[in-house]
């Protein structure tokens, strides 16, 4: 194996195809530990010129995964080796953990030199995680128009579309026709890497409507663009949360969005690349979210890292988890007296706080999309409750005869197919109305609804169970 | 109310902007009841001239809302009153059951005729769900070309590249130049509704590159295509699953790729609006599995059939509930002698499920972006089995304590601090080693681990507690 690294690299010269030989990834996608080793090996051995090669052939986003794959120095290393070769963009592909040390790691000249290759957007979702002062140094390296452009960005509230926009983009007159804009576009050297769309643009840049680029080559040269803007083009506010701009892109099947500041003067655009990195983002935080896992959490994190943020989340679920066995507290005679509940009731907390998340999952992802609203919650509030109160029914069924053929008290069925509706019901409500509280109050429904909800099952469950036990069976 | 909607619909003759005194959204971007209610007055008036005006002026997603706001029989006549105004596409905006009850009740004439204005991909999505006969019926009332096509497509896999892609493109000759193509895109007719790339096709239709239009405007006329053209482009094979597709566009930023089939001639497109519809539809169905709820359950679902489908999965936690308890069973008498380990065994349970699902979610997460893989494996394990050890150890002081200043007991603290780092620890294995072993064998991690590593944590936490307390108390 390392033999065939060796001769790889020594034919670089004769032979571009290295990359063609030596694969980055395998056949599933994942990158080849061995070729990590081989750039790897080239690093230590400062090979500039193959590594530029590989750096220059590979797209932003494999580049991204190599320096992921490197030990923490390779990276560096690898850097400042191929300088101009090496594309920043890459770096937005990586763990913000490891994009954050390598930035501050860097030579700030280093780091300007390769800002300044990129859009406006990827400068700013480049260096808005890294450290103030860090930033300010690497910001006073660049020419001041670029800088300006990315400080204006950064002044925008995080997950704003400020953030998100790139502020290279072609506007042109309404008065031109097809073949000025077609002219314009030829003639003039820095247009944006890519684009999908024209904006017309009155004299104090106010926006006025957009034209696609098919639409443009659908027609001849002397049709006037006016004959061809859509005004009715949804528009972007510099201001609004990046989850609502990424509804509208799917909602509307948009590619690209015109940004406006409050005087609809046209300030940026948004791309769909950017929509579907939110998208991915928002989908992973509400599924971490969900199962107790804070969103920044990333695969590359330390142990120690990982088991403090997650601390946190198990603190509270102790509490509620002692608060329900307090309620087992309460009934501790009876639990003597009868030491069947003590081995039933765990069954009856966790078919509720099943059945609650089961109905949870539903409502929060209903919320995210809008489909669940003001105008339909009643409706499907009286329908949880129903599909609580069908599934109560057929689990105090089973439950209360599996119960009794167990351990054949007389009762002890009944006891526990009762609870077993209750606390069903119970957590179908809970499932809905906490999201929906939580939802109203601003908070996310997907951090917090959890422990409530199982909260709320365990409570219900263990004190429905104990509490018809005591009565039926006379118990105290 | 009423009289607003009265006076509002007799003015729409001299007045078109109805839709702006009346808007169809709330603020918050919610369909208004007002609204719907003026709609389906004015389907029971078979208001057609009406009708055909708002249908044609929404956006098909908004058509899409206003259809799935209406009652079932209003649905039905609207479409029937605006036929040829009524754009079929905003049938793939409902929710599938409604689409599909929606189709199964027009007439197949009618259908046809809507299916016929739509492209390729659109018309697929539209009828795949519908049952076969009823297909055959639609299909029959189609021209020959469009029936072929729209047949074609429905042999390929669901959820196959070949599925979701749209069969209109433009394909040119290698050897045109930049002028020639733009000459053809003016003077061709039916070219696709939106398009974002032209391709080059050998005389086999074997596919040859890509342009982007963005490229295109850039040349001037007599540059030829083959200096353009990008023959890296990453093309998708017609069988690809759409998650791998939807993979590929988010990673290299793609708003459009060429579909090849196995003899790589040129198929069909996919673009970046499909792909946002999966990369949604996954996140959605990976959550939903989490929680225990079927991908296919809608909003608009009724209660009987929600609760049909959730009962599955509560029959699974149940079973696993009652082999949990039987741990707890086969300690009564060491409950009967000490009631308090009844009242703290759930604590143990609970916390280790925790644990368990904060490192599934992730665990779950990371094999659907690929981010964990064969060769980190060894290492993302490890990590989390010193995670879980690291937070056995901070909850056996936090649990130990508490339990002793409860109950008073010497020994009880020290009981349950051992089992807690015991079922912490499990937990941990148990959350990374059963999505693994799923995703290993082919299945879907996001289904079944959550059953699994809960009954792993029930299971070890009741018995690692009564076994040590038995232990450590003699008890018998």
């Amino acid at each position: 194996m390392a033999d065939d690294v060796e001769r790889a690299m020594t034919d670089v010269a004769d032979d571009a195809s290295w990359l063609d030989r030596m694969p980055m990834r395998d056949t599933d996608g994942n990158v080849r530990p061995d070729f990590v080793e081989a750039i790897s090996q080239a690093v230590q051995a400062a090979n500039a010129g193959f590594l530029c090669e590989i750096v220059g052939e590979l797209h932003e986003a494999d580049l991204g995964d190599l320096v992921q794959a490197l030990a923490p120095d390779d990276r560096i290393r690898l850097i400042e080796l191929t300088k101009a070769d090496f594309d920043f963009s890459a770096l937005n592909e990586v763990d913000d953990a490891v994009r954050e040390e390598l930035l501050e790691e860097l030579e700030p000249a280093t780091v300007a030199e390769g800002v300044r290759e990129l859009e406006a957007d990827d400068a700013v979702e480049l260096l808005e995680g890294v450290d103030e002062d860090v930033q300010d140094e690497i910001l006073d390296k660049l020419p001041l128009s670029e800088r300006v452009a990315i400080e204006r960005s950064l002044t925008y509230p995080e997950n704003s579309a400020g953030r998100r926009m790139q502020t290279d983009f072609i506007a042109v007159q309404p008065d031109w026709n097809v073949g000025q804009a077609i002219d314009y576009m030829r003639e003039t050297p820095d247009l944006p890497d890519r684009f999908y769309e024209i904006y017309s643009v009155d004299s104090d840049q106010r926006w006025q409507g957009a034209v696609s680029l098919d639409t443009l080559l659908r027609a001849r040269r002397p049709v006037p663009l006016a004959d061809l803007i859509d005004e009715d083009r949804r528009r972007v506010s510099v201001l609004e949360d990046q989850e609502e701009v990424a509804r509208m892109f799917g909602k509307y099947n948009l590619v690209a969005a015109p940004v406006v500041d409050p005087d609809n003067r046209l300030v940026g655009v948004i791309t769909i690349d950017d929509v579907v990195d939110v998208i991915e983002e928002e989908a992973d935080e509400d599924l971490k979210a969900l199962g107790g896992v804070t969103s920044d959490e990333e695969l590359s994190d330390n142990f120690l890292t990982i088991a403090r943020a997650r601390f946190l989340w198990l603190l509270i679920n102790l509490a509620t988890a002692f608060l329900a066995s307090s309620v087992l507290g309460l009934f501790e005679g009876q639990l003597e007296q009868m030491v069947a509940l003590a081995v039933l009731a765990p069954i009856v907390a966790s078919q509720g706080g099943n059945a609650a998340t089961q109905t949870m999952t539903v409502a929060v992802r209903a919320l995210a999309t809008r489909q669940l609203n003001p105008h339909n919650a009643v409706r499907i509030i009286i329908r949880e409750a129903m599909v609580g109160l069908m599934n109560g029914i057929a689990f105090a069924l089973i439950t209360g005869i599996a119960a009794y053929l167990w351990f054949k008290t007389p009762g002890l069925g009944i006891v526990i197919a009762l609870a077993m509706i209750t606390n069903l019901v119970a957590g179908a409500l809970g499932g809905i109305l906490i999201p929906m509280a939580l939802d109203r109050v601003k908070a996310d429904p997907a951090v917090a609804s959890g422990t409530f909800v199982t909260t709320v099952t365990d409570v219900v469950g263990f004190f429905a169970f104990l509490g018809i036990a005591t009565l039926w069976f006379g118990l105290k």
